[in-house]
């Protein structure tokens, strides 16, 4: 699913060049005042920086696990929703029987079923991103379903109901039996909780006095920088500051991207190709092997995480 | 759920005020003792506070795992139980046939059913905060059964007692097959789990030994620091101390404040906000587009987590 | 459940008075020589001692999580241990149909299985304390129960048994249909795996060359340190050390606590607290709001973790 | 499984031969420069490394870290198909009741499961790998199958739908009951999952943004080494640079190799020896005790991870 | 379970003698070297081993915590058998209907099945250390069980499968309904998993390429430690590096040890105890107050981890 390709130098260090030219100015100008006005006090010992920046890298390890957890977590949702969509579909196709009743009909219920779960995905993956869930979802069900999911603030819950009014429907017809029924309905819980996993991991922000403060012990950090340096170099010193400066800017940088995996970023988790591959697999289960083209791709495909 | 407003900086350092003021006056103590009586040998190596330093990162690192652990932890559950909440109304809504019997009763009890899951979601909230968990519940199932939960120490388990009576009447009255009745009290068991989570987490204090010893350590680290920077600066040395005192005790603070997800802080999980979430949801699945207003919420919305 | 109460000063010291003592003399019998005989070759650089610091603290604070996780998880299946207890009760009491057969026995039954679910939280937490599991059992189940389980050397695994054994007879009476009896043994099965873990815990110390080769790496550290400090100070060494010392030698003691939460100690797992919380709420739902004295309270309400 | 035999030293420094042959020659032109011309200020202070050591060896942590983790969960998954593959082949066999019917017709239905769970094993391993599933099938599965599979994209999806249309067969040819059919369902989904896992691991990298940052950070830390060292030493400073860069050089590559476990390099999951395993152990419950030859192996079992 | 007696120092000790031994003569080398030929260009400065050193430490934190972590996890395993054991116990003897049938026969069938679940136990600890699983397990089932497990490589499974094949035949005497004998399969799943999860820790050998290469880095970091101290100290440098080399070389050897914790080795999981404690509770359940001697007992008594 995700694409292996290089990332240019460019857009990693795009990330923080307003950061790091202030830096090098900040630098410049400091080393520029020692030189010309000879300030000797100016200058601080290099253990103070030491100590501080001990305490930063823990944070910011810490700052980076947090970050990288949610983001697989978040990953590891989606896996599951490829797995219980699969599940969920073998399920409606080998339970039913197909035999004693009316072929047709029932050919029909599976295929409804299955093509509503393909719309459970993509409508998943497009309200987390904010955008409007049932976009593009009447090429996969009724507009009579789109309508009904109209109704709701949430609209896959919309479709996981119907899908439990289609199983009631079942029953009572005699296509499922009762631990059939039953069994199915346990697939639709751990659909509901990986969609609720998800808005879970959306709707919480990372602790934003965390952040926030680890971000100002940080900039702390590299203003003192310069001054621990001023002894032993001249305008050199800039280049190291700088050096130094961007290795803790990019790292805060990479974690503030891990963290909200579904915020339409290249970083974020790629949720329309893996309801893509969602849609080919469950087709090919109802012999369908009609694709939609990639023009509604919204992930972007250049940059990988 | 969630608000991303920005934080003033004058609440994040508005909790460490004092202990700054502290420092700085006591700082300024010793700098003046130092360059007025010339005490050199009050002057100790920087080495002393560096090796104190590490251990001091390593367990506020420590620390601050445990307690955005809890933090997380407790947000975790309120997920599952938005997740729980959502299976059971669907599970009620579709397991029920509604057509064989009098189309009235089963309605109305259904409809009994969802409300009154609503209403364990704001009982619990008003439990772990330590308010009357009967509070504006009459707005949602009878005063009958106000009345029942009134008798309980515990309301939310009150409420959960009620569910299974009500489980149990509809498989006397065959409104549910046995399959589905032992489905629902599966869902009911989850309920049960998610809300003894909750109690844990309140209950358990973070090990006091733990906290009180890391502030020891923190506190006699601040107050050797002064000393070991003492050689090297004259005035400039109380912003310097400061700044760095200042960076261990907000880490402490953070940690502090997460740790208890519960106890009615502006970084608390936000339990009100979710219910309310709950409510037009399950809500929606029973065509009722009526929401409260929010007058009863108790969650700060200003700040985030 | 737990108190949130000041721990004195006096207390967490309390622990490590011989230990501090010992450093003291011992530092103060280096200055003195040093003085004395003017050996400035016994002196080593502070670079030795940091070092070793950084490794012990890694050390430490690996050691500090392995034991708050035993800490926690011991907690953790506590709450479950309440859940389940939860849980098995109201599944007694909504599955067994009240209303066809005999309401007198019935009744009875289902105040025997409640009651005796309160007996196996009280005698799991005396067995894993290594007192006698029996103990006080008299007053909630009966003699002939008191008897069966003194045949056994793990007293809350013959209640279970017995809940099965009745959990059998309740379903050849028909009072359970075959379902519950499956759903209501899989509770069952729940509360055995909670025995096992807190056995698990219980029987597996922390690994015992770990914990000494921690506390030897950390003594021969302190004997160094005096070395390393000689050239700076004059007696003023001596509260120094001992203050790095106790930082090290007070984490370790932590460490040490919270690693053993079933070994009677003050910062133990509060299981009869917990148990007569299981009391009161399970007493409740059958309608008895009696319950008995703090009389046999053997948890310490005065230090809380 | 894995062979512990021992890894010949030119196979670990093979692999950073190249990078270790451009730091020594780097830092040699370096000496030589500082050396001829007298270049004093080219020095810079050691604390300067030190400060980015610190920081790179936590960023170091973390990527091993997650790296392990993703290698052990791959070996986890597929310790868990080896379970579940197995329990298959035992529900199989013990669930279908063999004497009411046609014992002949029976015993060829059940052998055609266990064989296509073992066809199942190879062809995940194999799509995992990036080969194509249904190499060598046939020795295993019927021609029909291999043809029926060869439609779809994901040949495991289509041997685990033909199980579950066996099932239904099982089902209405009474071989099984209502409640062993969803038992086995379950133990599908099981597998499906596991193949999921497998697929999610495979298809999501290691956040390239970090790797590639954690590659600059290091070889700039490289960089700066010999000007840190260039005081202290002549010519012996290209074996101390050498040493300290393969240390950092050397923890970067293992985590590279860890963190695809399904990539075809030597420390890959044994993905076809764990297969062979399966199908021995499921054939001796066939009372089939042949094996297929090693000759399609193509694990490496020179070097283990 | 596991004893909590004193580890004399020597049998630490002895684990590291001849590293220890050939440190001590590779400093004194070193340190006469330097005296006799006043060679003061030998010198490196102390920083070098200390970046060194950092980086040292995380690996071997690193180290520590997935070895315990294997550790712990073939701990919980054992704990999790202790606990299905006596699950599946109480259910075999629960379910079983002995009223109705002919009694004699059931009560040979009950303890049949609970004294093979003690032969698995007994069978899986021997398996895991590589002897044969089939030593004395005559004592517990009958021959012609045992000379039917000797048909297959994995004696536990074996047993398995015979659980598996009277479950069978118990479901179509009537003796279980078929609820009954699909929840004992999933406790029989249960214990597959387990074995296969024992197997997994035993056969996947911790990353060779890792311990390998933090084994190469700990011994630079010993070679160069001499050099970096011998400025300052005379003849006693040498218990100084042998002391700070120990330290290092303990932890290594201590996660080698816990690291395979079925390898037969002291630190080993106490299988044979668990087994036996799991004979004694099986057995007092059937009455049955009989135990063989512990003269069969491998676990080492002596030493505990």
């Amino acid at each position: 699913m995700l694409l292996k390709k290089n990332i240019p130098l460019k857009y990693i260090f795009g990330k923080i060049k307003y950061e790091i030219a202030l830096v090098a100015i900040y630098t410049l100008v400091i080393v520029i005042l020692h030189d010309r006005f000879n300030l000797k006090h100016m200058a601080i010992p290099l253990s103070v920086p030491m100590i501080m920046g001990t305490v930063l890298s823990l944070l910011l390890a810490f700052r980076s696990n947090q970050a990288y957890d949610r983001w697989w977590e978040a990953r590891t949702i989606w896996g599951a929703i490829v797995n219980d969509s699969r599940s969920f579909s073998r399920q409606v196709l080998s339970f039913i029987d197909d035999a004693a009743y009316d072929s047709e009909e029932i050919n029909h219920f599976r295929e409804r079923m299955v093509r509503r779960q393909i719309a459970w995905c993509y409508a998943l993956g497009q309200s987390l991103r904010g955008l409007d869930g049932k976009d593009g979802l009447d090429r996969l069900i009724s507009k009579r379903e789109v309508a009904h999911a109209a109704k709701y603030a949430n609209v896959p819950m919309a479709l996981l109901e119907l899908h439990a009014r289609d199983l009631k429907y079942a029953l009572k017809q005699g296509w499922l039996n009762e631990f059939q029924q039953v069994t199915l309905d346990q697939t639709l819980s751990r659909l509901c909780d990986a969609m609720g996993k998800c808005e879970r991991i959306k709707n919480t922000v990372f602790p934003a006095t965390y952040s926030l403060y680890i971000h100002f012990a940080m900039n702390f950090f590299i203003l003192l920088l310069p001054f621990a340096l001023i002894e032993y170099f001249g305008l050199i010193e800039v280049p190291l500051v700088v050096a130094i400066a961007a290795a803790f800017l990019l790292i805060e940088k990479m974690a503030i991207h891990l963290q909200d995996p579904f915020d339409n970023k290249p970083t974020d988790t790629p949720m329309t190709t893996i309801s893509r591959n969602i849609e080919r697999d469950l087709k090919q289960m109802l012999n369908d092997h009609h694709l939609p083209e990639t023009v509604a791709n919204t992930d972007h495909q250049f940059y990988v995480m």
